[in-house]
């Protein structure tokens, strides 16, 4: 199965198309390629105009919950990729994802939320999913959601 | 109008001019270059000695002030790329802004604040300004800033 | 004296080795290079299994603690950069810290902490060491930790 295929898969597994646009909600762009590198804005667990899970993780969203919202957050980053770049086979490596969690001041599980996002990343893009991560506990994220994420990736040639 | 000009119009019309020295609080540098591109500092409010605004969104600042500080955030960043490249004519991208809010638990309007530096950029560097961004919410910033903010930028030609 | 005798003098002063496995908590990797590029993810202060400063700055955890953990963070930054590449002595550049400081609403040294990693890194690189930098003050960390810090570093030479 190609990158492209695992990805409908993964997406329509959790519910989701990602085949319209992928809305952004300020005065900036939602990817910039400079030669190979690629950067992608954060991206909260928004499917159309809806934010799919929002409130704080450890006091009434539960792990599970925060770990959807980090699903939805790389399903979006990889449907901005492979928009970009035509196919997720041209995806050549992650660099670097940062995971923030809007929880309770008692909440420390941000890394098991992140895993939410990672390992679609490896399901989708197998070995050239690897990526470096920061996950953190942050007090509010733009229109109350639960996770942002953003991400630094390469791609396999270098872009306009 | 060069971007130069642009620039200075900028920050004269919120009354700063940011001829002198850009100070900075800690063992580390502003800049670094690297190839072509230049990671920024975090940068705060400050202009000369003084933080312009101070305290927390949603709880005594508000979002114009908010939006105001991510703009002295952002003149404050050009003014370094100015002086580190010799002319804002030289940025060829701006790769990425990460936008900080010191807010209250449940202010959610960091994308609006983050707009304040963002406009701040198109209107200085005009397409050349587009950008990717990640804002968030977090509980304090060095010296009670109400507004933090980094970069990623590239230049039109490789550095030292 | 080499780099890698002041890394050893370093972390010995700091009663640490790090001389075996730099164990990460979540699914992805500790470290991606792209070219001369290389990413390193979120540290926190773990020596072995043990976080060694976990709670909040200003609130049980004091200025001198927070910054231990910084400097830990530091090391075992520098310790994946040695595996990595052999020898600290390729290391070209430091491009990028970010610090991320636990804290009580109210504790504004941030930047204080910070010089906690910024000054071990100048301690064993010398001008090399010299990075961008940008700290902030969270409501929470992975495991409870006081600290967490990543990184974006320049090889002298490119990767596999």
């Amino acid at each position: 199965m190609s990158r492209d295929e695992r990805f409908q898969q993964a997406a329509a597994a959790l519910g989701y198309a990602f085949d319209g646009e992928i809305k952004i909600g300020g005065h900036y762009v939602p990817l910039v390629r400079n030669g190979r590198d690629i950067y992608l804005s954060g991206q909260i667990p928004r499917v159309g105009d809806t934010v799919v899970v929002t409130g704080r993780a450890g006091a009434g969203v539960s792990l599970a919950q925060a770990q959807h919202a980090a699903q939805v957050c790389a399903l979006r980053a990889l449907a901005l990729l492979q928009r970009a770049l035509g196919s997720l086979d041209e995806v050549a490596a992650i660099l670097r994802i940062t995971v923030y969690v809007q929880c309770s001041d008692d909440f420390t599980q941000h890394s098991e939320v992140a895993d939410g996002a990672s390992d679609l990343l490896y399901q989708v893009l197998g070995t050239a999913g690897a990526h470096t991560r920061t996950s953190v506990g942050v007090l509010q994220l733009p229109k109350n959601a639960t996770v942002e994420m953003d991400m630094v990736a390469c791609a396999a040639t270098a872009g306009l």
